[in-house]
């Protein structure tokens, strides 16, 4: 996980409705940020306590969203194959973080905001 | 349902995730905003085609994340009663829009650029 959290605080999270009606979130984002880390589809998920079902059913929705696929891999017997970002990937992700990174920066009064309302007020 | 979709452009939508583990996104919001249009939660559950049964748990999600309900609704016989936001919910409610709002205009930038990279490449 790479989300700045400050406990007690409210997070805001991010998720990118594309035109086809899919999407990419904090959870997709995070792993294609494994891929790129470890080199492989299965040992990204292992990260997140995925199965490596869900995280190639993942993968497989992140490369039809775009024009070019996100991940390349090759499926292999018992390692699983190899994995990596492609430019476009690469690409995506980096947009993806600068999204997040900018919305928590444009939001930081509303947030503080919010969390004053979540205190118990005083006793009188 | 009150976003300003855009046809054909990706879309940031919000999830502001609270200290307690509970979130408000984009339902949670159109049902409070339904809820001051219609005063009824039913009724506002009906418009987002959402069961009372649903439409009532999401109330009540919503009235233990803050520190004064947001929500305040008598639940009555067969028409439902009626329901009405609290000073806290119409609060809430205008953060989150207000967020949503600058969240769409910081991120126009990464926006267009997410939708170049689901244009299909003309061909040589």
């Amino acid at each position: 996980m790479t989300s700045s959290r400050k406990p007690g605080l409210p997070q805001a999270k991010l998720r990118v409705m594309m035109p086809g009606g899919d999407w990419i979130g904090p959870g997709k984002a995070d792993l294609l940020e494994g891929i790129e880390a470890t080199g492989s589809i299965s040992a990204a998920g292992k990260r997140m306590r995925m199965s490596y079902k869900r995280a190639w059913g993942l993968v497989e929705t992140l490369n039809r969203m775009f024009s070019e696929p996100l991940v390349s891999a090759s499926r292999g017997g018992a390692g699983h194959g190899g994995a990596e970002l492609t430019a476009t990937g690469r690409e995506v992700l980096a947009l993806y973080r600068q999204m997040q990174h900018r919305t928590e920066n444009a939001l930081s009064q509303e947030i503080a905001a919010l969390s004053r309302l979540t205190d118990i007020p005083a006793e009188k």
